[in-house]
């Protein structure tokens, strides 16, 4: 496999938004595009992450968004893996490149779902879980990860204010990044006191709905050199994981962790011959905020039960020695579920071009993104370098 | 890329079922593990081709059927492309394959639509089109295709009987495929005399909504020496092509042809090195009867204009020059959309291995199957050898 580069990312705000999913969609990839300095013509094929477009009516999304940017010609399938879609299509786009089989390729993540309200939202999420045996019986996200929080705090001795201690970290992140759904401070006072959605997880402990899209372009070394002129100074992959995990939580001997998690970031961190060490600063899955937690925990960065220390020490800070989700995290950068995954490396791109302004994590060369469908049924891992 | 070979394929029965899809996507995966003589856990990744699984409440189904074959670790994205969602995912696993990142993978293609009424299932088929310009206006799948055959009429003088012609071959080939919707010879007079759907189509123009999944175990020559103790004696991938086309049919300048099968076919004969006449069989998309006479000119079988003649003569029967869905096709083996594309794998397996029995095509040593998304946004061609 030779190696992929990432030629531009480029993402929406985040948010509620009066687009539809095509055309946020559109958006996204019409500046990943412009960014990238090439003409749309020079994309061989493309991958769309979706999770749920057939609730705004319109499946088979790829020839839809290849007619739209002028290319119909393009082959582009949709990927779906409920949340972990868009690290998914990351995943396949590098085989794809990486086997020479295409040299230029375009993924673009995209989620409306603002159109239902509340509680149809919540059924519709709940459709990435084992459905039969949970969403079916009232088990959605939020009951199942607080499941998950009552499991660590229990083994580890985790406390609520830890955890809300994630949000008003990433709260504070998002402040910075103009792409985030949230621009609110909040403190650890607004996260105990916010209501109760699955105990112990309160609203503050959630991500939201978002609407949202994000694009990317990736590419093969030579064809960089060709549009750029230099092989050098680009964010390349420098490491893929993808594994999976059951569909539901009873199938599972140990709620404190994610199999798919460690899997996969074992993978990642195997392909790119690297250590936690090197890597300057992670975005996480912190659809709640044990998510983050027990994240830093499977992929290796803390030792089990140490990572809500960590948190509240401020290590996992922007100018911490392990920063995660200077973004926003999905807590407050948002959550367009097709769209999060390629929102991440949104995020590295920015980064590693070190052009992410007001939360610019210093000196950053090396990252890693985490990317979960539902309670860990998937997991895509991958690690970017600036070189 | 290193070749890529078929170490079994398998199918449940087409038509209406009241198992679940996840059932039904087990029962083609556990009969294809079987079949090829491995263990589940030698199973190192899968992709599941679903295109509606949402109606039944279920998404995220990679981790649903891997849980269920007992290899929850194993990661498994779901690809959609409307129809041609099989296809797309029997390419993807050939480049993960042929990349060298998998040795053995799984690809399980299932559709689950009975649960829905006629009306709601015609809704559901509709959002592969570009619903906003065309399903939204009650331009239904019937009527797109109703439009592709009259400007055929228009052009060649293509004629109503013709068109019933591919359906009577059909349903004669498919009283031998046990896997098959429909056992039931019908004549000319039938399909002219059925009710008009949109005319110039008629009822048994169109194939039915199915309920069926169909299993696929992909992997190296290594992979497939190890557990078979040979390298030859097997149906190995030869060519693949993808392509798409405008989501919707007014953005088109021509009708008689899908732009998406031009091309795919193209790329992968030119993949595979061979010419038509070196085809012994193929599978073709025919949702409805003109798109199989289409389909047949845009792969370069037949002339501009000249496939309904070639019908009419009998030269695509199985016993014709160039056999033409030998399965029964999508008109009467049945459609289950995200299973298609692999159940016309199952066919080619069978075939190749000279095992159709009653439908064989004699000394059928290559075979192509192509795979339609919707009315040509996308669309896969594959060509299998035995060797």
């Amino acid at each position: 496999m030779r190696d992929v580069c990432v030629l531009s990312a480029a993402s929406t705000k985040y948010g509620k938004s009066d687009l539809s999913a095509r055309e946020l969609a559109l958006e996204a990839a019409k500046q990943a595009i412009l960014s990238a300095g090439i003409d749309p013509t020079e994309i061989q094929a493309g991958f769309v992450s979706n999770a749920f477009s057939l609730s705004e009516k319109q499946g088979h999304l790829g020839p839809i968004i290849m007619s739209g940017l002028g290319i119909p010609d393009v082959p582009a399938s949709t990927i779906e893996s409920a949340c972990s879609s868009g690290g998914s299509a990351i995943r396949e786009a590098w085989v794809n490149i990486g086997a020479g089989l295409y040299d230029c390729m375009l993924v673009v993540g995209v989620e409306k779902v603002s159109q239902l309200d509340t509680i149809t939202a919540t059924t519709y999420f709940s459709f990435g879980s084992d459905y039969i045996f949970e969403g079916a019986c009232g088990a959605s996200f939020p009951g199942l990860y607080a499941a998950i929080a009552r499991a660590h705090m229990r083994r580890y001795g985790t406390k609520e204010e830890q955890l809300a201690q994630v949000a008003v970290k990433n709260h504070e992140n998002a402040l910075h990044n103009p792409h985030a759904h949230f621009h609110k401070k909040i403190t650890i006072e607004d996260v105990m006191r916010s209501p109760v959605v699955a105990s112990p997880l309160k609203l503050y402990d959630a991500c939201p709905f978002s609407d949202g899209a994000a694009a990317a372009i990736l590419c093969s070394e030579e064809f960089a050199k060709k549009i750029t002129g230099r092989t050098s100074e680009h964010v390349f992959i420098r490491g893929s994981g993808r594994a999976g995990g059951t569909g539901a939580l009873h199938q599972r001997p140990d709620l404190t962790s994610l199999n798919a998690s460690v899997l996969a970031g074992r993978e990642a961190f195997s392909r790119a011959q690297i250590t936690q060490k090197e890597i300057d600063f992670l975005e996480v899955h912190d659809c709640f905020t044990i998510a983050e937690i027990i994240a830093a925990e499977d992929l290796g960065f803390f030792p089990r039960g140490e990572a809500s220390k960590a948190e509240e020490e401020g290590r996992t800070r922007i100018d911490g020695d392990v920063p995660i989700n200077p973004s926003g995290g999905l807590k407050a950068k948002g959550h367009p579920v097709g769209a999060t995954g390629v929102g991440q490396l949104v995020e590295v791109f920015e980064q590693l071009n070190h052009k992410a302004e007001g939360r610019q994590v210093k000196d950053a060369r090396v990252a890693l993104t985490h990317n979960v469908g539902a309670t860990g049924g998937s997991c895509a891992v991958h690690i970017f370098e600036f070189r």
